[in-house]
């Protein structure tokens, strides 16, 4: 099915003259005469000849291929696909494609990784999905492969010792928290995720630091509409008049507790969809920066420090709160 | 700050053997002595040696790379995220990985097909947005390159002359009305999106093909939500007591209009959070036989015509019908 290969013999073939010819136009066209360069050319055009990248890939040592995790989209209430096309257009524009593989768990992201540089040679690894005890950095950093997390080392000292970009939940929870103090509200509550989750601690400190009491108005959930909405009872029962949330899914949940206004966390489809007022990461922003931290690594001289970048989310103010 | 790639002179200088014969261990094990293949690859693994692929890769001539643009999320309710899953998924498994790319139209996506082609040799394309007057077809068919659409290629007669994937939107949307029948329905419109969509006029005509007489109750919108609750106010005022939809942008409008039942289309993430009866796209099965059509065209014997495979929507009853 696949047509043969054209080989510079084929272009040398079709133009009358020798491979060395060929050889010349193509890498140092000066030592040509013009006219055989043309017919060089032409033979080149008619042939559809590409120059062999593999050869090229070869001598420079670079695949210019950056790789990165599809996360599993649960019940697609994330934003990782935003991630994902802004690094597909940040990454071309620096001259690399992404390459993509799935993984379960961290395990099973080690072994691809493996996998991958065996038989790809990814120039550097973009990392999602950063966690407590998180093995995966360590054995790329023990490994001295270029890799950039969009997520902090959580648990690390010092923000720790690898590249990252992240997103500043707590400025945002805050940001939140002191919108709904704007409207009047003195007894706001948080609904979060399990204790030991990076992101959701840091998303709960932001909401604690805007209040000088949170009056223990907080609940934990595994991150459901379900778990979302009981827990909002709950903290409307203790006296709560408004509620951030860590995430739209548990403020769709929440919403169907009771007339409160409540805030979601990532500005999700769904949040457009049912007017939720939620925090936006700027993630087309995060997605250059994980490329631009990824070229100095790979094209620069050694930064002193490996570089840490937060941004700040913004507040989508929509009907809700 | 990269480390310097191990060669195989390394590997041969640790393990106190020529390269010729490290080359032995790695391409004719069976040369060798059991003791000197020991200490050749223990220094491979000491050294974290890897095999060249560029060099395996030249003499395959395989990139082992499938291609496949990340569309941009509008309003982020579709469900391309899950079919870019699962073709990672499937193509990991068939030994193949996914190279992506952005493109804005179809002269820009077709200008990225040679950039790649000239830098990452990808071995095949899966398209997806096939659409009438679709020139991305036929600039590949004419370069004899392999490539699957996810989607028919419509305005073609005979199904066309590539292999291609899709899922039957006609059958999905006569499930959807023959539901609302079923329900004692007899005036049911449909919402669709302006004339010249492919897959637009395919669901349409799957809501068509189930009722004896439409009673011309369907309205054509821009696919917003915004213009799906004005068609849907004129299907109710013109007599229309269920609404079947072509997507569920549409259909979220639809639901503002008043208390009839709704259906939707692709099952998306703000259908499952707000309760919609919608069309669910079988996506890893899709993703998977794109694989498969592919692996055939790339490992197999020619196949005497390309492979066209329909698949069958499910129908996701929820709350709205």
């Amino acid at each position: 099915m696949m047509p043969e290969k054209v080989t510079i013999a084929d272009v040398a073939r079709r133009a009358s003259v020798s491979r060395q010819t060929v050889s010349n136009v193509l890498n140092s066209p000066d030592l040509v005469r013009e006219e055989t360069r043309e017919r060089v050319r032409q033979a080149v055009e008619e042939l559809g000849y590409r120059v062999n990248q593999a050869a090229r890939r070869m001598r420079t040592g670079r695949s210019r291929l950056l790789a990165v995790r599809i996360e599993q989209t649960q019940d697609g209430m994330n934003v990782f696909d935003r991630f994902l096309h802004g690094l597909t257009d940040s990454a071309a524009k620096a001259g690399y494609r992404v390459i993509l593989y799935t993984a379960d768990d961290d395990r099973s992201e080690i072994a691809t990784f493996d996998d991958l540089l065996g038989a790809y040679e990814p120039d550097a690894f973009v990392l999602t999905g950063t966690h407590y005890g998180d093995v995966r950095t360590s054995w790329l950093a023990e490994r001295e492969l270029a890799f950039v997390t969009f997520g902090r080392p959580w648990g690390m000292p010092e923000g720790g010792a690898h590249p990252w970009v992240d997103v500043d939940g707590a400025a945002g929870t805050a940001a939140a928290t002191r919108h709904l103090l704007g409207a009047g509200h003195r007894r706001i509550g948080f609904i979060g995720w399990p204790e030991g989750s990076g992101v959701g601690d840091d998303r709960r400190s932001g909401w604690a630091r805007a209040l000088d009491d949170t009056g223990a108005l907080e609940r934990r959930t595994d991150g459901s509409a379900a778990e979302g909405e009981a827990a909002a009872r709950e903290l409307i029962a203790a006296g709560a008049t408004a509620l951030v949330c860590v995430s739209d899914s548990v403020a769709l949940g929440a919403l169907q507790a009771g007339p409160v206004p409540v805030i979601g966390f990532d500005d999700t489809p769904v949040a457009a969809a049912i007017g939720l007022t939620s925090l936006s990461q700027p993630l087309s922003d995060a997605a250059a920066r994980c490329v631009g931290v990824l070229t100095r690594l790979l094209e620069d001289d050694s930064p002193d420090k490996p570089d840490h970048v937060l941004l700040e989310p913004s507040l989508v103010i929509r009907r809700t709160a």
